[in-house]
């Protein structure tokens, strides 16, 4: 691995921009599940556990400004959701607002919090994100998760999240042999890990007979090659270095920070099985940082279908295309071993609280790189990498940390 | 006046950090109304304006990133929606979110935007807005408009806007003797702006005989106390101060840029009478200016109500508390003295698309300061004030702005 660059430059349009760094001092998360408290009282619980992870200590009094990632489902507070959530966190006078990117919201959150530090305008943000989905009927859930995929040619169509990741599925076995029990292995990895994060949804490992097993739900994905529905909140404290340093002993840097999008609607894409909008926010990203695939020793990934983690390895490089799926069914991406992937457990044994989940990667990697996460540690971890995505590859945020 | 100051600084947490400058380089705006068109029509309509408003020409490609505000009133495309809007309008492939605060959601994107070209990541951005609301049946306007209020207080016990903003004018009305006559002279005023600006949903004067007798929707505030219900889009371009240079010689600058938040309900305000949420954003704003209200020459203030307008000009230090009715009924801030307060008309004449206004205000200013506002320039007009308002005055941004 290469040695860690003192300062943040970034060359865009022929021009080199020396930019602030920032660091994450402190993060948090509420338990992922079916939860029986309020949207509110999720998003309190991580901003306490994330004001109380800071070294010498955080009041929420002293956070600048803070970006909410939220799809708003529901919508019993739809809008200003998030001055409202951070109001009811104790901060009534901390400007605020809602992000949405469909289940990239709080990935994008985080981009916008950093570039709020990056800029000197705060030097303390907060930024997380929030879902509270299990109160709703099937069908509204059908409903607030269909809005988020194309509308006009898909949902307004039938085709649903499952089917629509279930044709990118068919398609990637139809061109590069992906198999069923790849498929399944994903899921097998993420709830061996999963097992082991305490705030996981689902805290239990299965094995490949049960997940090839399990009932179809839009052939060839099975209920266990799909993430569940669920409650939680997420949050996290970015400074800029002078205060990070002031702050902590512990910073987490944020090393690049890219995002990218592409068409929402499959049809219009240049590939079914490439997500363009994750191999360009992966480039971007480790250019960014100077570093590249094989210097990560732990990868947050979208994994929200089985097939989506072993796009994310093909499209951020971890693996060439079409050798996704043999990599992870190796067992090369599971704790143990150089590069563990979703060691949290991943959307899909974790849970995945849309607008919550692209900064409870971000925190599972603050946790990674402090050496604080437990039975589930990738031992001397310095390096993560986090990846959000929105809709089914319209939109992507990349984040590349590293232990200060 | 004072000068204009060559960079800007910002002093927060006891240290002095220069940020970037960033100016507005185009900037454009579908015309307000009751429109046929669908949602990405009348965005892509705003954004193609704005590119062709850039002296030395812009294409959708050169623009490296986009924040998008708007609540998703209707929610046919609710999820992924800024990055729709931005692939509908011909950038598929540039990274997008949806910033949503309520009325102030393009407010929240401009400053966003701004926040990310003074970081140094972009040097070219897109920040607007969009709201399509007049394709919904009155209970789900209803339904759309109250999520943005207080829901758990105020909603769920009937409280619409228009009674919300009446309890306001009410207290008003009581502490300081603000009159019936003090609010219908605001819709008489924004009226005969509007009626010179050809995209504006209302372009006739009315009488304040006629703003008086007017049926009562929320008493004191009758029919033409209140802003309507409207489609339209609003979008502009941000840009590094090298690349303004190399794209235009009449640049706008953003001289400040700031954002508060308060209490979503009432009940929980030191105040029924000043929005604190405005009172902050204004003062950090004219500081990081280093400018004061006298020397505005053009304000775009949100006044979703005529009340709102009395507030706003007390709150931002236009006027003494109390004293914003007969600021406003003396004629004052009419067009043809110093200082103009919504020249466009203003959300009650032009009108109040929820997320395309934030923004829409700053396309305003951006006309007045390039001297290109038509029949209702504010001559010679070098400074401006843009501020946008949330919900019941929960959030609020302000930008202060100067020509080149």
């Amino acid at each position: 691995m290469r040695p860690a660059r003192p300062q943040r430059s970034c060359r865009e349009a022929g021009s080199t921009v020396r930019m602030r760094r920032v660091a994450i001092v402190g993060s948090g998360m509420s338990a992922f599940g079916a939860r029986a408290e309020t949207p509110r009282e999720l998003f309190t619980e991580a901003v306490h556990e994330a004001l109380g992870s800071v070294d010498r200590g955080l009041a929420l009094g002293d956070v600048e400004e803070a970006w909410v990632g939220s799809l708003g489902f529901g919508g019993a507070q739809l809008g200003n959701l998030g001055a409202y959530l951070v109001e009811q966190a104790g901060g009534p006078s901390i400007p605020a607002r809602r992000v949405e990117n469909a289940c990239a919201s709080s990935g994008f959150a985080v981009r916008d919090a950093y570039l709020a530090v990056a800029s000197g305008a705060v030097d303390v943000a907060l930024a997380g994100g929030l879902e509270k989905m299990t109160d709703l009927t099937p069908v509204h859930q059908r409903y607030w998760l269909g809005v988020s995929g194309d509308t006009a040619w898909e949902r307004l169509a039938g085709a649903t999240f499952p089917g629509v990741y279930a044709m990118i599925a068919r398609r990637h076995m139809h061109e590069y042999g992906t198999t069923r029990e790849h498929l399944a292995s994903v899921a097998v990895k993420n709830h061996a890990h999963g097992a082991k994060n305490p705030k996981a949804q689902f805290r239990r490992e299965i094995t490949l007979e049960k997940a090839l097993s399990a009932p179809t739900v839009a052939a060839p994905l099975t209920v266990l090659d799909c993430c569940s529905t669920t409650d939680g909140g997420s949050a996290m404290i970015l400074a800029s270095e002078a205060r990070a340093r002031a702050l902590t002993d512990t910073p987490v840097w944020i090393e690049a920070s890219a995002a990218a999008t592409d068409h929402l609607a499959l049809h219009d894409r240049a590939s079914l099985t490439t997500l363009a909008a994750t191999e360009r926010a992966g480039r971007a990203a480790f250019e960014r940082a100077g570093l590249g695939p094989r210097d990560v020793h732990v990868a947050e990934v979208h994994d929200c279908f089985t097939i989506a983690e072993i796009l994310a390895m093909e499209d951020l490089g971890f693996a060439k295309k079409g050798e996704g799926g043999p990599l992870v069914a190796s067992g090369a991406t599971r704790l143990g071993n150089d590069l563990v992937v979703n060691a949290s457990g991943g959307l899909k044994a974790k849970g995945h609280p849309l607008g919550a989940t692209g900064a409870a990667q971000v925190h599972e990697l603050f946790l990674q790189l402090r050496g604080a996460a437990g039975p589930r540690q990738r031992a001397g971890a310095e390096v993560g990498l986090a990846h959000n995505v929105g809709g089914s590859g319209a939109t992507c945020a990349v984040h590349v940390l590293r232990r200060g």
